[in-house]
C-alpha cells in the first residue's frame, strides 16, 4: 500500500516539475513545486481532517519521494519527454489512488459523507492546483478535461462502499482502478466539461 | 441564523461562479471556483481557530448551497446580469453577517482580541481572495475600493461589544446591518482608499 | 529573543509591502501583503505542527508590528528606497532567525527531523511565496538566486545541533549568523541556483 502511495507521489511530483523545468524556473524552484504537486492535497486532507503533523512532514518517505523524482526530471527532461503516454496512464493511477485514501481517511477522521467526499477529491486535485498557482496559471483542473468530476465520482463510490461495509482492500483497490479507466477512457475520447454559453 | 448564513454562502458562490464564467472555466471550475469564494474564508477560519473539520466539511448543507448557486449562476447568467445591484445588495449583507460571525467564532475559541479582529476579517475576505487567485488576478480587495477596512472596523465594533457584555443577538444584528450598511454607502459614494504616491 | 523576531517580522512586512506599492495597491492592499509577507511562513507552521491559533493571531505585538512596518513602507517608500542596502541585510538576518525559530517549533513539536528541516525553511520563504502570489508574480525564490536552499541547509545545521545536544542560546545564535553569512556572501558574489536544460 505505502509503495502504491509513493508511486503516486513521484508520478505527481513529476507533473509539477515538469511544469516547473518549462517555466525555466531554478533546481530549488522545480523540487518545490513538485513537492508541493505532490504533497500539497495530502497536506490540505490532514490539515482540514485535523491530522498534524501532516504525513508529508511526518514520513520522511513522502518529501525524499518527492524531490527525487523532481530532480529526475530537472536533469532527464529531454529524454522523458518521450514517456508522455506512460506519465498519463501513472497520472490516472495517482489520482484513482489519491482519492480512494483521502476520502477513507476522512470518513475514518469522523468528517460526515458529503465532506469526505470533498476532501477526497481536493486530495487528489489539490497538488496539482498549487502547481499551476505557483507556475502562474490558471489551474488546468478548471478550465477543461474530466479528471476533478472522475475524483469526486470515485469519493461517491469509496464512501458507498464503506457505509455498506465494504471497505476491504479488493474493494477499495477496485474502486481506484474504476476511477483511473474512468479517467484514461476521457482522456482516450476527449470528454470535456461544458462551458457557460456565453 | 442558520438561514442568514445560507444566504451569505449563496451570494459569495453567485460571485466566485461569475468569475468563473467570465473566464471560461467548465462547469466543474465554475463550482469550484463557487465553492471556494462562498467556504475559503470560513476554512481558513476554521483551521486558524482549531475547529476541525471546518463547517464547510462537517455540514453539508454549506456545501451543497455553494454548489447550486454556482451551478444557477452557470446556466442562468445572461439573465443574471440584469440583477446586478440587488447582488450588490446582498454581497454587502454577506460581508456584515460573515465578519459578525466570524469574529465571534475566534473570541468564543479564545483567540485574543486583536487576533480575532484579524480573524473576523479574514473570515469575510477569505473567499473573494480564493476567487481572484484562482482566476489569475491580484486580488480586487487589495487595489480599490473600501471593502476589507469595513470588514475590520466591523469586527471591531463586535469585540467592544462582547467585551462590554453586549454579545445579545440584536446587539450583534445591528452590527452586521451597521457593516452592510457602511459598505453600501461606500459603494455608492465610490469611496476608495488611497494609493502611494509615486 | 522577541525583539530580534519582532525586526524579523518588520523587515519582511517591508519587503511585502514594497511589493504592494510598486504593483499601485492601495493602502490596506499594502498593509494586508505586508502582513501575509511577514507572518505568512509563521502561520504555515502553526497550522502544520497544530499549534492553534497561530501566534500571529494570539499575539497582538506580531500583527501590530506588521502593520506599522507596512504603513510605514507605504509613507515614505521614496526615502526609502535609498535604504536598499540595509534592507538585504536585514532581510538575510531574518531569513536566519525565522529559520531557527521554526525549526526548533517543529523539533519541539514532536515533527521528524527531515519534516523538521521542511518546516523550518517554509517558515523562512512562505511569506515571500504569499507576497509574490498576491501580487501575481511567480515567486522569485523559485526561480534564482540562493535563498531557499541557504535556509534548508541552515534547518539541518538546526537539527543537528538540537540532535547533539547543543541547542543553547549561543549554538542557536551561531546558526543564526551562519544563515544570514551565506545568504549575504551568496547576494554579494551572485550567485545562484542551475537551470534545466533547454
Amino acid at each position: 500500500m505505502l509503495a502504491a502511495d509513493l508511486v503516486g507521489v513521484a508520478v505527481f511530483a513529476a507533473s509539477g516539475a515538469s511544469a516547473g523545468v518549462l517555466k525555466r524556473l531554478d533546481l530549488f524552484g522545480v523540487a518545490f513545486v513538485g513537492f508541493l504537486a505532490a504533497l500539497g492535497g495530502g497536506i490540505v486532507r490532514d490539515l482540514v481532517i485535523g491530522a498534524v503533523p501532516p504525513l508529508a512532514f511526518a514520513d520522511w518517505r513522502y518529501a525524499v519521494t518527492a524531490v527525487a523524482a523532481s530532480l529526475g526530471v530537472f536533469w532527464f527532461h529531454p529524454q522523458l519527454s518521450r514517456l508522455r503516454r506512460p506519465v498519463l496512464v501513472l497520472d490516472a493511477a495517482g489520482l484513482g489512488l489519491f482519492t480512494v485514501t483521502g476520502t477513507l481517511k476522512a470518513l475514518d477522521a469522523g468528517v460526515p459523507a458529503v465532506g469526505s467526499c470533498l476532501i477526497g477529491m481536493l486530495t487528489a486535485i489539490g497538488g496539482g492546483l498549487a502547481r499551476d498557482l505557483l507556475t502562474g496559471e490558471i489551474p488546468v483542473v478548471l478550465r477543461r478535461e474530466i479528471y476533478a468530476v472522475v475524483a469526486l465520482a470515485g469519493a461517491i463510490i469509496v464512501t458507498i462502499l464503506r457505509g455498506l461495509g465494504h471497505a476491504s482492500f479488493w474493494w477499495l483497490a477496485a474502486a481506484a482502478l474504476f476511477i483511473t479507466g474512468v479517467r484514461l477512457v476521457a482522456l482516450y475520447r476527449r470528454w470535456s466539461a461544458p462551458v457557460a454559453a456565453p
